[in-house]
């Protein structure tokens, strides 16, 4: 089972080709669904009174198990509103409302503290660490983070950095928390403080996932509709976790196919606003994709 | 034998790692010494009275033929001077003085208008039309171009984009010829005008090439000392298309193939100034690195 705390939101979205005032959003949303195609997955996150039947179904029907989305009457669901221009990579923040998000302090129950993977969404450094350590260890911890909590919580952050197996994290933020221009340095110095894995997300550039031994880069899957790029991250680590959830071994191999199946499942995520796309797909089509994917890369069939 | 048509250069460079005041450079330079790896090449270039014999010794000792280096006494070479900030994707030019390369008028002789293979390096479009129209129909006949030429003569590159069979380009040049925001779809117009290959170079996030039928993407080799980027666009082109040459067949298989030995010598090149790393490299680096990267590209060994 994998657990992961982050945010269940509602998202207002503009990009060139459209926009919708209110669809849902999350971290927590994104990466449950995504991880569900491969694995069981617990929600831990927070609502409002606002966030009904209608939004939770979203995550029916899969193996996504809400006993811990809490909700808060009389309160509304954590917002946000975004907007981008022709360079999808580049999300520029218009609005954000924390709501109930503001006093989120997740309490994991018996079943909860025994994770499989834990994955600590993009949320506070802080309330990273008071979930961590609620947990029994888990076979993998892995967080995501944002160019925010380097700003205002940089100390915070490296505390969590050297508790963690996986950090899950931007181009552009391991070049800011190191002050690192080259990428695969800056990674090192990341890597130096504990953990054995680092996997950069480059946008429309795709992946590269960088060990103490190897070296893994995967392009993203090159779409002629790019229509939203919100939860793109957050889907790309769902698949990755819970395919690597799935496997009885976490090697080398097995942490580059999770890399793809990862990518296949956030170019889904993009074609359509919110979770549409995420949630009309089968099985069967992450796994066509999978196989275009070595299409897309491969250039020699056998060792030589 | 590949016929390259471009410029040989004197270059002045500052990176944020070092300056060089006068260092050979030049289109033609950079594709010649790195297609040499594979393939008999003729240059067909110009220069000053001040490209002695110690400049020429860059192209001595390999498989390169000066027959149409034409020298021009009492003028001056071609001379660019550029700088880099610690985004290494971007060269701001600081000047260019175009010297004896202002009345370049190339004459093919006999052996020069039967290639086969034909580089079109970063030339004004006239100049490649022109070269082009010199030769007989060689196997493979491709081009690289500038977003200058785009802006101060589109009509004429337009014309030249028609008659060859393969593109290498700059992603930014791509969006900006067909002022459209998706690369793929972007590609996709050019190819409508009849080249059967576009070669979208990436800088360090590699290389995509695009057919009717297949897209492949290869990232560019991850190093931890990027230390000059000049050059790396023409060096690719050099291996990848000398590569090539050295092919009875060229097909998809071939093609990815090329794309990758093309990365591989940009990444030797990208190591210190000017192509003093790629003098240095030997057939034998290059295979080791090429191995290197489908360790670095590779997720699954064997067809599914």
């Amino acid at each position: 089972m994998i657990l992961v705390v982050g945010s269940v939101a509602f998202d207002a979205i503009s990009t060139p080709f459209g926009k919708v005032d209110r669809c849902i959003g999350g971290s927590a949303t994104y990466f449950s669904v995504a991880a569900s195609f491969f694995s069981e997955v617990d929600v831990v996150a927070v609502v409002g009174e606002d966030f009904g039947e209608e939004e939770t179904a979203v995550f029916k029907g899969r193996k996504i198990n809400l006993d811990g989305l809490q909700r808060v009457s009389g309160q509304k669901t954590f917002f946000w509103s975004g907007e981008y221009g022709f360079d999808l990579n580049v999300a520029k923040t218009r609005d954000t409302q924390l709501n109930v998000f503001a006093d989120f302090k997740p309490q994991l129950n018996d079943r909860q503290r025994k994770p499989d993977v834990l994955f600590l969404a993009n949320i506070q450094p802080e309330l990273q660490l008071d979930v961590l350590n609620q947990c029994e260890r888990p076979r993998l911890v892995a967080l995501d983070t944002m160019n925010l909590w380097i700003n205002i919580a940089k100390d915070a952050l490296t505390r969590v950095f050297r508790e963690v197996d996986l950090i899950v994290i931007n181009e552009a933020e391991v070049r800011q928390y190191t002050e690192e221009a080259n990428l695969v340095k800056g990674a090192r110095q990341i890597l130096a403080l504990g953990p054995k894995t680092l996997v950069v997300k480059r946008g429309e550039y795709g992946v590269m996932m960088i060990t103490k031994d190897a070296v893994f880069a995967a392009p993203a899957y090159p779409l002629e509709n790019v229509f939203d790029p919100t939860g793109a991250g957050d889907t790309f680590a769902g698949g990755f976790l819970g395919y690597l959830a799935s496997r009885r071994d976490i090697n080398d191999k097995e942490m580059r196919r999770a890399i793809v199946f990862g990518s296949v499942l956030a170019s889904f995520t993009v074609e359509k606003f919110s979770l549409d796309r995420l949630r009309e797909i089968t099985l069967r089509d992450v796994q066509e994709r999978y196989q275009d994917f070595r299409a897309l890369t491969h250039f020699e069939d056998h060792e030589q």
